[in-house]
């Protein structure tokens, strides 16, 4: 893939700045040879723009005359994603139904799929044109997948579920593995048998490795446009809204419904039957642990004010012992002088 | 499935208010239809009761005269269980052994046993009676499994292993797993080979992409009705004992022993070597460094008395910043009552 | 496998005491026979050498005097790493190149791999020599292997990475699936692809189910000898330095730098673009937001000095409940004591 810096910003709209030049590729201010282009946002590593090697670098207005040749953007990631799309090779390299995968009779597949070897496809399942499914996924039975999705190796989506147009599934990824139900009785911890579903809207990705359990009696959801991280862990009957972001290894109980446009950063574990509003941003590692108001930005473990948490923990948790003397210190001193004044000594 | 009221209630030896109907499923009291039964639990759900479309609810004496018909358990949730395995359908689409599988000639795999295709036995392996083997996966040389097990896609049980009965690995799940052991040696972390095994017992269940590794000489063993859910690590050595409850993405460190009882709430950490009583409760996302008492219930990491945890960590730990201040402040303060008595100035 | 202790001896350079016997394996003090050696590293245990029925112990010059025969070490774990792998036997029982695994006409795969079942190797991939995939390994397109890597069951390489000499990938493992990059549109988060690649090293181990994501751009770095535990995640662009140890659990964020030697316990957290010094320690479930220098020891999230956590959260934190009350007990103290001094009352 070859095109001219002239073309390149025609198709986005964008003006450049610089003589035209030949474009064979994208990569950062460092690796960046004089005909790939690079980009820049963090104004931290705007010293990368008189040293790299780049033919040309995508950035905001400010910016654009530290370079021989700029694409000037006012929403640089989105052009950049526009741009790594141009180039982008994708994954895999074998295309049609292969005759060493699975195909249930029953199940509904067009030629348009890309079917590998060891892909298991179960009665009744319904595949969507274009979609891909790498070797080792798993389609359950009755399981309805969209159209443009793409599954990579080891997927599983068990049986029953839907999953809209465009999704992706990195590697191993499991959706629809039993929630984790069990009554306790006095033989033990007797399984309450999981048979409810799991909807995921259009344009969701999910990570490598991650978990969405199926409901226990109704439907685990995942909105439009949410995306999840690798490693992540999501209970039976959680409702996720659209848009989310949810980063590497965050944990949601069962039952819990976040709402739309939630951040939740690395690490965060959300209890059972909690409620985040919209737009709620959680730092990483915290806690949630009951409701959560829209547009709250949350911090710790448990989780208060990001602001509250930053000062409490940063700030003062290491003073901590410090704090410990000096209170130690005033009750003595604090002694000293009530003595003082008891024994009517004013000259101590 | 379709059933009798009169004829579910007789079943679990329950008694029901109102006229009899046929029920067809169980859902929840906002999805339930009026062929369903649904139930309730938690009081704070109670006025649900009376909003809800459910042709019956199962549920505690207190709560049955809020609803037109009842059925009336003293253990819902061991009721709700069997309720809902007469109406569930097992996941899967296929019987019989595939000739899309490798089973070892060596292998032992009764005909009762359900092997998918692309699953892979491997020599001397024996399989129990009814157990069902989803695509993928793999059993190694040397591993018992026992009867009635379920193994959904994906699943690894590695070499020398054994399982016990009604076992039940969701997607992914890993047991035996090389432990993570290195000598120190001028030349880097020399890996100490994992010659050791994993035993788990009956009705076991583990969850999607929870992994469990081998012993690095002798045994890691999970003990009979324990549940452990997903993303779920478990180091070498470890010795898990019976009915614990192992929530989503705990991690427990090399050769700690867990008691009978043990819950262990979602993404808690335990470190190597430690000992947790039995019926010990540990809150999520605590870290365990030592030694636990049988039947402490701890929270925070490091962990404390929950009850403590609580206090400092949601009370205190937010007002610590003021704390600070109020500190400063009577330092000041005792400061000048000081220097006035020490003036003889007692007008201030 | 059967060896005189004297063969045993001569073989790694070490002394013993006690008699000859022959030895058939290795166990801990508690399980071995006495056809068995153990090993004592830990002082706790040293008691457990006048119980055991091992025939020999491993261990250090002033333990030896009490078993009745010692192999004496400078450096256990060094030499049972040794003793083991003598006694190893290796997973698996096949050998070749299944017909009944997917190798693309355009991969390079010697005689010498071992190729499981339902392995897949796609297009000019090239496969060291000796080494061994397991069912269900995925290796992508144009992706290099070195020699003599053992790949355990549905461990996933995706196309267009390197991986070094003796890398060993425990079950589930996945190397190179998509890194978490999103721009920010008003349609929406619009995925950027990652059309960057991973490189890994020599004698490098990846635990079970663990992530490590492709990068953006350029390429994600994991150094030779560095090892990995189970359910790890890696993010795009992160460069792990040399012989690092990464416990399981841990989470590292995009584009982060670790430095060479060292070691994050388990579920230890680390932001975006972090920078961390050769041979810093951090300890379990610690989070780190910023750069950490070069032989630090860190712990807390957010992270201080081990030592001052461990007296602030230890010590101090349990005891907040009581500091308050102290403060609030000086507050009316002072307050008493001033409204005398004022009232120039010196008798109170």
């Amino acid at each position: 893939m070859k095109i001219l810096l002239s073309a390149l910003a025609e198709k986005l709209g964008l003006e450049y700045t610089g003589d035209d030049i030949e474009i064979t590729g994208v990569n950062t201010l460092e690796k960046a040879g004089n005909d790939q282009i690079s980009f820049l946002v963090n104004p931290k590593y705007a010293d990368l723009m008189e040293s790299t090697r780049a033919g040309c670098v995508l950035t905001s207005g400010p910016h654009a005359d530290k370079t021989k040749r700029a694409l000037i953007s006012s929403n640089v990631y989105m052009d950049l994603a526009k741009i790594v799309e141009m180039f982008a090779e994708p994954q895999g390299c074998l295309t049609g139904i292969s005759d060493m995968a699975f195909v249930h009779p029953e199940a509904v597949v067009p030629d348009s799929v890309t079917v590998y070897p060891f892909v298991f496809i179960g009665a009744n399942a319904t595949i969507g044109e274009g979609t891909v499914l790498f070797p080792g996924v798993y389609i359950g039975e009755k399981t309805s997948i969209g159209s443009n999705c793409l599954f990579y190796p080891n997927a599983v989506v068990m049986g029953g579920l839907s999953i809209g147009d465009n999704a992706i599934l990195q590697p191993g990824a499991v959706i629809g593995g039993d929630g984790y139900g069990y009554a306790q009785t006095p033989m033990g911890h007797q399984k309450i048998p999981q048979i409810g579903n799991v909807a995921i809207g259009d344009n969701v990705e999910i990570g490598s490795n991650t978990a969405i359990d199926r409901a226990a009696l109704d439907t685990t959801k995942i909105g439009n446009g949410t995306k999840i991280d690798n490693l992540v862990q999501i209970g039976h009957n959680v409702e996720v809204g659209e848009h989310c972001l949810i980063i590497g290894q965050v944990g949601i109980g069962g039952s819990t419904k976040v709402g739309n446009g939630v951040v939740l950063a690395g690490q965060v574990g959300v209890a059972d039957n909690a409620e985040i509003g919209d737009g709620a941003m959680i730092g990483a590692q915290s806690g949630i642990a009951g409701n959560v108001e829209p547009g709250s930005k949350l911090a710790g473990s448990p989780a208060m004010p990001a602001g509250t948490f930053l000062r409490a923990s940063s700030v003062c948790l290491p003073k901590l012992p410090d704090l410990f003397k000096r209170v130690k210190k005033l009750e003595k001193e604090l002694a000293a002088v009530k003595l003082a004044a008891e024994n009517g000594d004013n000259d101590a």
